[in-house]
């Protein structure tokens, strides 16, 4: 059970109620009336709570569960023990993300504008946002509706963003356009100078930043991670990114819909992603390259070249997969025979 | 255009005013009174907007830009389309950021003490400051003329910064002193302890970090970058260093004048940085190390032993990168012969 | 000496004090009513100050020292100059950061809460603990005795600390439970979600995380470091850990007691450490690891299998450093021989 000192828990719900919800069949036996009153890991779970199976390393923890209910795959269903009330679906883990938000919505605590936080007067915001305390919110600034700015979060002047946007504490959003159901985490900086400066006889001379930030809906951007904004274009997170912690994407680039860029890894200037890259942790990306839609850059890769779409890249520098580990191989035996 | 939301525009201006401000010669047949409006890249500039060409893979766009005026270099000069104002520089894309940033000043949006900022009594502010809504000035703390301390901010008792410095949201500033036109990013942690403590039998015993952070004239520290204080001997950062975002800089280190150090790289203790050493992103340099002046590290390298003044070090472990290179390339050979 | 601006000192201390304190010996000679004035290092240290010497390196250096008392391990006490007041001890730099702790001792300036921070009135905040300006402490949150919560660091609803916490500025600290003699560095975020989403066939579905950040007594975290809380089990950062800046620690990670995590490491999901465990900078370990007591990861490394207690591993992939390096030495010789 999640601590009640940190979560609220919602329910319970009829097991009827959530197959309907997450679109699954009920097993045979089921009873629709079943009151499920958590969710709970296999191998913690009691009667009268949720499971998952999803993984078939997990087979045996599922034979010996205690969960009163279980969302499961079709062809797993029959490895349930007896009195398990099942509810089959092709992408459990999925249906159970969906009944755990059921349980546990993240919902606003507490709509309106605490008195310690700070909302220029020209600032307009939708019906239920929250401003926490400490919050700094700029003129002329936009936000939808039920948007939640955390504690010491700053909102920079003419920010606007959609509905059901979440600024963690201490981060700060500026020169950005926002769609809805974004997610900044704690600490993140969104909208900062990129790193631009000219190089000249007489030293730097810093290039101003005109271009802004532009994220689409359903992204989740992860602690002190950080964005900077466009040189002149702006730079563009596409729908439903999933970028992590300690992430660093740098002026002009362009990440397509649903990439997902793993934590501490870093995008260069004007490199642009197509959709649904996947980026390894520690991974860096140069300049000014075009990664293919549907690629996949290993972990600790550094790519210092475009990639192909769906290819799978690794190494320093990066190249495909099954050549790095190859070369990998060849250096193993080299040095075998060295021993000899 | 930049978007007015974020970016408030200065001007129009005279050719012969910017010419005369970036030290640039006018074209054949500048017409002195042409009025300039807003700056623009070649490929989107207008009629009344005025551009750069620094690189000769954008010639063609020069060719065909609709650019009312553009800086370009004298051997450029004769590439220009018809009826297009040039002035002439020896560095063109220098010359292009000093007119963006006529048209683009950073000035401070409204000096004075925001009512929700805190400054202890004892601190001193220099003329023309700016103090946002949320922002901490600690006691004794000295700010020279026009410095921008932004939203959330936090400023250690006892700092003191020069003229011209910004302090950008959720930054702190501690165990610091700054020279002028200094640029603190959002998010930025400059003073805190190093990573000293002494391993006992009974454990760790932490080490009092005594030093400070000396950060000299015109140098940028990037979002979520952090520079820790001296364990005894202060951190020191050169003239005109550039410092990117998430880089670690960690107590003792000394970088020299004009540094570039990207993205996510990292010193370690003790390491002295000569002048104008570059720092590709993701580098990691190991401590107590000496890295010549006018040295160069290749992206992603791990350096572990001192690099001479001028040399390109790559790899991991860093070395000449000729030597790097030529490992990489025997290394594929060797995976291709395996192949056969 | 130590910048008055930033550090307040204490003492004078007589020698045979600080020789009690630390439980050295005193060296033959010594004076138990010498009086001292400061720490500092042999190279600068004065008479009335009292240095060490923890590394052969530095024999000449305290050969030649001006400092009027030392510490110094049994071995090196007849190197002394003489006149110099000897302490021995077998761990001479765990005694003189004993003795500069003396010196330079981390006091709350001013206890009390600011009248500019903001504290939930159903929060409980034990004897002489200091709330910064700008500083806000949620709901039902439990602090000990004497922790300095720092300006605009943020403490989320429910989190309970131990005694002597400190909470660094820009801060946050949510979903948490802590023991005491924690610090927290700056711009640290502690306790948000963790990187976790089903992947189905319309797109991710967030999986609500469920579980805490457990941090025992006596550990540091580094300035922007994160720490994501469990997504069902606790992430736990075991007693005495010391984690440098800009690490990420993923959710479900758990460390044994005395792991020390250098700078911009990071450890994915559920991987365990053991006790003692050694990770460099900028070292990545996958996910879903076990790293054995005592075991050491050099720096820039990426761990992708699990490390046995007591091995040093190195590379990426992750080996046994031994092979590591008999690897790069084949690939060195390679290619000399391809040169000639």
């Amino acid at each position: 059970m999640a601590d009640p000192r940190f979560f609220q828990r919602a329910g319970p719900f009829a097991l009827a109620e959530l197959a309907k919800a997450i679109g699954a069949e009920t097993g045979p036996g089921v009873d629709p009336d079943y009151r499920v009153e958590d969710v709970s890991p296999l191998d913690t779970a009691q009667p009268g709570q949720i499971s998952f199976l999803d993984n078939r390393k997990y087979v045996e923890a599922f034979r010996a569960s205690r969960a009163g209910a279980c969302v499961v795959g079709p062809d797993d269903a029959d490895k349930a023990p007896k009195g398990m009330n099942l509810l089959i679906l092709r992408e459990p883990y999925v249906g159970y993300a969906k009944i755990a938000q059921m349980f546990y919505p993240s919902t606003i605590p507490s709509p309106g504008v605490h008195p310690r936080a700070w909302v220029e007067p020209t600032a307009v915001l939708g019906e239920g946002c929250r401003v926490a305390a400490g919050a700094v919110i700029g003129a002329n600034a936009q936000l939808g509706k039920r948007c939640d700015i955390q504690a010491n979060a700053v909102i920079g002047d003419g920010v606007t963003m959609g509905d059901d946007c979440v600024i963690g504490p201490n981060a700060t959003v500026t020169h950005a356009v926002l769609g809805s159901k974004v997610i900044i985490y704690p600490g993140a900086q969104i909208g900062q100078d990129g790193f631009g400066f000219a190089i000249g006889s007489s030293g730097f001379v810093k290039v101003p930043q005109l271009g802004r930030v532009i994220i689409h809906d359903d992204v989740e951007i992860g602690a002190n991670s950080t964005v900077d904004r466009g040189a002149g274009p702006d730079t563009v997170i596409g729908t439903g990114c999933r970028i992590d912690n300690l992430v660093q994407v740098a002026h002009n680039v362009q990440l397509g819909a649903g990439c997902v860029l793993v934590s501490q890894s870093g995008v260069s200037g004007s490199t642009v992603l197509g959709n649904y890259v996947q980026v390894g942790g520690q991974v860096g990306i140069t300049g000014h390259l075009k990664i293919g839609d549907g690629a996949k850059i290993t972990g600790k890769s550094g790519i210092m070249r475009d990639v192909p779409p769906g290819a799978t890249y690794a190494g320093i520098p990066g190249r495909p997969a099954k050549e790095h580990w190859r070369i990998v191989a060849a250096a193993e035996r080299l040095a075998k025979k060295g021993e000899v």
